[in-house]
């Protein structure tokens, strides 16, 4: 065997340090609080929520209490049965496998996040997109869903095996109607996936109220958890199908493996340290949903003062209704292209203030969460980001 | 949306306390030295290991190093190239998925893990079992590979789309002749894969001196990792099939997604504390496995003292030559019989000496594992054993 130099890897620290404010558009979601912190050291080790396994399946081992807490998870999403996944990417993934056939046709939402083409992609399904209006609100018209169900039915002679909405997108934050696309789902008789990455776990999220065949959550990005791990949650009416449990069986053996889920390896590999955070931060979840509405109000007031910076403007829907937000920033670009760093000018004088989380070397646009960041450190940012344009000479109104 | 109780999701705490000797058979390689539980800490929020993406692929991150790592890990385990895939139920699923078509038939050993099985299952495909000798041995007989793979051959035309070894499996704890199965599998042309999750990590794995096509690895079991976290190594014959990108393409947007990989969800969800605690523990993981030996010593003291029980046997081939072994223990299956408390006897006896990882409730084999433990350890668990026997009168020669 070669000789490794494995010096690079003594003393791993994570860039952003204690006491940094962290505006990273994906993890603002993801941050566990200081009960999770020392759950996620008691489950540490490999296969940890394994101490006593009976049934040979993570959501049904009772201590810690992982069964229960699957049953209070769907109640909370206002949904009938909960599975844990790898990721949502992995929910998606499973769902796709469990309700259609190699070459069917999915519809989703062109702001849709690159996991669920992903997951089309794997399954040998084909993809149809709802548009949006473009530049600047991005906004997807939903009604479109309507149309472009015709559309496959027309084309193929078959209905889509699915339609997705991306509850709120990834790239602009946008918040599409769920319950709207719920309506034009059922009248077609088309299950109905919501991606909820960036909603549920922040927000209120009531599945069968959005008339929602799957709901896909993360953990990491939205429940406070170490993960990666997601949730596949839905009704009765598809759990059967979605959970289907394995049949095989070995042909000399005899061996067969009844207990396990066929689409979600056997049992999800999110045993440990992702399903004990996501457990432990769930008191934290449960209450922090309850105070969307104060998140909402504080990103509106942070893009009031970050368009005070001279040709900064808010992309996406207005007024905000969820705290990812992305911004067109062409007068920051302009200095980039004189500065001796380019595009890391911002990083690194973000870095210098301890604030961490704009993608580096990215000027030209710039996309944040303020979610669960206090008003005090809000102000911290906006002040930042007015001190860095007054210094390269870009007015601050 | 119904009230929760969530007082119970308070405090959760593992059962196995500090300062307890664990004798999981699936969780002594997955212990993570204190270095890893620093790193843990650091990189405990999720998307962690996000900080700096520029690619957008965890693997292709550099602040962490990842980037570096996979090359070493490749190194480390004599092949070409690496992946990070959702444990190794993932990679198999991923491998399955990209070098055979539904309806292909894989030739497997008998003893193979479930997820294995699984695999073969959500991708359509057809399992051949290479049988085992049955008690009390249980040994693959490796050679009836060749058999089988002329069996799949006369009966449907073809070879088998691959041929699959468990390295050490999880019943038995039996090490087979990998490099045998891979000139089996050379000579056939069929594509070989060898599940390492009980090896690779542990004990010296090279991938190309055994012949193998696929290499895959548990970084929760064997690795010292937090996880879950699996390692899919392969050749560059095959590199560009299994890890094939993306060609899907939006057909309204245009949306390209280059760099993703198609049958690991675009980007494994790994990112965060499993890839950052596999990295953590490598040093510790390339130092361990040169001590494999001493590990075997220790087992074999083990059962011998284990075996001074009346009735007490060691199960699979004989002398051990991995750590994770199981015993037929009816001497203590009597004393369950007539105990107020029935099987779970054992382990609160067990308990009581803090001593966990014994299957609660279960006393007419005992699977345990005593990889990484002192000698100290180990003499205290044969003590508590040979007490526990004598208490309830069963003799100690």
């Amino acid at each position: 065997m070669a000789k490794i130099d494995v010096g690079k890897y003594r003393n791993l620290r994570r860039v952003v340090g204690e006491g940094w404010i962290n505006i990273h558009p994906i993890q603002r979601g993801g941050i566990l609080p200081p009960e999770s912190r020392e759950a996620l050291l008691s489950f540490g080790d490999g296969y940890s929520t394994c101490d006593i396994c009976i049934e040979g399946r993570v959501d049904l081992v009772r201590t810690p209490p992982i069964l229960e807490f699957a049953s209070d998870l769907a109640k909370f999403l206002d949904m009938d049965e909960v599975r844990f996944t790898p990721g949502a990417r992995g929910a998606k993934q499973a769902i796709f496998r469990s309700i259609a056939n190699p070459g069917d046709t999915i519809v989703l939402d062109s702001l849709a996040h690159y996991t669920s083409y992903i997951a089309a992609e794997v399954n040998d399904l084909k993809v149809v997109e709802v548009p949006h209006g473009g530049y600047p609100e991005f906004r997807v018209n939903v009604d479109d869903y309507a149309a472009k169900i015709e559309e496959v039915k027309r084309q193929t002679g078959e209905l889509p095996a699915a339609v997705l909405l991306t509850h709120v997108d990834y790239r602009y934050g946008n918040l599409s109607d769920a319950a709207k696309v719920g309506k034009i789902a059922k009248d077609y008789g088309v299950p109905y996936i919501l991606n909820a990455a960036y909603t549920a776990g922040v927000m209120p999220v009531d599945g069968k109220r959005l008339g929602v065949d799957f709901l896909v959550c993360s953990g990491h990005k939205s429940w406070a958890s170490s993960g990666p791990i997601g949730i596949l949650a839905t009704t009765y009416e598809f759990s059967g199908k979605v959970f289907r449990t394995s049949a095989i069986k070995g042909p000399w053996s005899g061996r067969a493996f009844l207990k396990k889920d066929v689409f979600l390896f056997g049992c999800p590999p999110v045993f440990g340290a992702p399903v004990a955070t996501l457990m432990a931060s769930f008191p934290h979840v449960v209450e922090r949903v309850e105070h969307w509405d104060e998140e909402v109000e504080k990103v509106r007031w942070f893009v009031k003062e970050f368009e005070r910076i001279k040709d900064f403007h808010q992309l996406g829907e207005r007024p905000r209704q969820h705290t990812l937000v992305t911004f067109e920033t062409p007068s920051f670009h302009k200095v980039s292209k004189k500065h001796e760093r380019r595009g890391f000018f911002l990083y690194e004088e973000l870095k210098k203030r301890k604030i961490a989380g704009v993608h580096a070397g990215m000027t030209k646009m710039i996309k944040l969460n303020t979610y669960g960041l206090g008003r005090e450190q809000i102000q911290k940012v906006i002040d930042a980001f007015h001190e860095i344009a007054r210094t390269y000479k870009v007015e601050v109104e």
